[in-house]
């Protein structure tokens, strides 16, 4: 009798190492919980197809419930409409005549929303709501404390919106959050004054938006909210782990890699690298853990190389062997690759191709 | 009469940003130097296609005079044989059978050598020599004090070599080295041991390998290499001005990015996120230089936002500003992009695909 060949080992001789394997279970049961959080708490879902870029993972969350979906650029919002997907919000300022052209020929095909944290952005915009011959709505960013994009105060907040409102071709459409993890206070302020600012000026938010994975633990603190853009959750990570919302078997991508030498006793060398992994540390110690060898630590890259500190591990790792990473950082991971191995289980499924890799225009 | 439209409008307009922009005077400036220097120094030059993974710039190299080209991975090398290229060596273990029956499939079409550093992989290496009907060159990697891959001593380096030349299908080569820049003693001492190793085991070796941009400046200062093998240099980047190699003027790329958000006055927010720029910060202060405005540091990044503190800055951008940055490590923010824009001064010359873009197999 003739021992079953690992899937390691298939994944290995049918693709190569290093390759990046979602199992499809894992991502459905994802997809359900994040959907069912978003229920439970009495808000729509849209799921940030950033962490993903898949198409048909976008559909299957849009299956399981999802009312649209959030892009940050209008390269993947655009590979998104190609793969059947509508109602699409851009949680971005989008500038320039060249994007807003495309925002424009966008709009004509798609339900879209796009933010807008300053009057230049909103100037700008316009012309794609009169090319596309309908209004193309607008959400005002505001910041609680991440201190990225978003206006700082309501009162920018509610001046920003009434300068959306009386552009013709441009329709005020709500509010976008991205509250810094469990942060209440402050938001739900921003949150009240805003649309109290609004209402007085006649204006009513459709959608107001918050966002983030870890967020999904504390739905229901801000009251007001309308719908959560969640984009890790899908896949999860080792910086999700860390934050107690996902364990090691909530992680649906792993990183497939081989050990390609073992030059000193105590260290080792994966073939994935930063050109694999990234540098993309996310305040963990190591970059990325090793499933079969968790005792390991990744504890710096070269490009293609993933230096190993073996120190602690009783039982290390031999040139040849192939071992699953899940990486810190999942999301830049897959905008690494052209496409990703999808199993069930132990049964390899196929490709899946990256459709909006790299789509950062 | 209008005033001429500047490059970055221009840039911005046609082809949106983040785009990478490389100046092709600079980048042909670039390799003659490397050349020069290598020429100079009676070494072979044989330039790393890891930073701009492009076939068309490799036959500029290759024409400017340099030996051959050096891969990481036998994707890149699949690539670049597609282009035209030949006399390619592999600077890395290849294993797995996957791996291997397409080093035999190269080695139809091209010279390839490839690197070892241990015996398992010296001994799943000869079915390719053995598919193409000649033999696999085999260099042995040495370490001589960056603790990557590489054999830690000569005798270790001796013996890999009588193994390689052993088994039909491979061919000992020689060795290659990297040592940390401008070390002398340990890897001169390394070099002199190791060929001696060898010549008393009656073999010679043809290639000794030298390799690194700063490494461009020590060259000579290690007796007994044949070649050297520089990638960076031919872009240069903010590390390879830290490191005193280059200057702003010899920096050949530069990411065209749009500043998108001004929410607070000593902030602002960049189009290039990590999934431009990449997380790789290089041991820096900041994750790249403005071009335009010096002062201004890129703090942090989310994926699609680069995070500007201003506090420095007199004169600050506004939002709509095209600004160029710099990168701290240009080789994998070239790994993201499936095209580079050309340009010659303030002249659009066309795009050129990153043809090796992402080929970590």
């Amino acid at each position: 009798m003739i021992a079953a060949e690992s899937l390691k080992s298939r994944i290995a001789r049918e693709f190569g190492t290093p390759s990046l394997v979602i199992d499809l279970d894992v991502v459905e049961r994802n997809i359900a919980r994040t959907q069912a959080l978003c229920e439970a708490a009495g808000l729509a879902n849209r799921p940030h197809i950033k962490t993903h870029k898949i198409p048909a993972l976008a559909r299957l969350q849009r299956d399981a419930g999802a009312r649209g979906i959030v892009c940050q650029k209008v390269g993947e919002a655009e590979s998104m409409a190609d793969g059947g997907l509508d109602d699409i919000l851009i949680s971005y300022n989008i500038l320039g005549e060249e994007k807003v052209a495309r925002l424009g020929a966008l709009l004509r095909r798609v339900t879209l929303t796009v933010a807008a944290d300053n009057p230049t952005t909103v100037a700008g915009l316009p012309p794609a709501g009169l090319a596309a011959g309908r209004d193309l709505a607008v959400v005002v960013e505001c910041d609680t404390g991440r201190e990225r994009a978003g206006v700082e105060t309501p009162a920018e907040a509610v001046a920003l919106a009434r300068d959306i409102a009386a552009r013709p071709g441009l329709r005020f459409a709500g509010f976008m959050f991205y509250p810094p993890e469990g942060e209440k206070d402050h938001t739900q302020r921003f949150l009240d004054e805003a649309v109290a600012g609004v209402r007085a000026a006649g204006l009513e938010p459709e959608i107001i938006s918050s966002g983030g994975t870890p967020n999904l633990m504390h739905l229901g603190l801000v009251q007001g909210f309308t719908e959560h853009r969640a984009g890790t959750s899908i896949y999860n990570d080792r910086m999700m782990m860390a934050a107690g919302f996902a364990t090691l078997a909530d992680c649906a991508l792993t990183v497939y890699t081989t050990v390609v030498s073992r030059a000193g006793p105590e260290r080792g060398i994966l073939d994935a690298g930063s050109k694999t992994l990234t540098s993309d540390i996310g305040g963990l110690d190591g970059y990325g853990l090793i499933v079969e060898h968790p005792q390991a630590r990744i504890a710096k890259f070269a490009e293609e190389h993933g230096f190993l500190d073996l120190a602690a591990c009783n039982d290390r790792p031999k040139v040849g062997d192939v071992v699953r990473v899940v990486p810190n950082h999942v999301c830049p991971v897959v905008n690494l690759q052209d496409r990703v191995v999808a199993v069930r289980g132990e049964e390899i499924v196929g490709e899946m191709e990256v459709a909006a890799r790299g789509m950062v225009r």
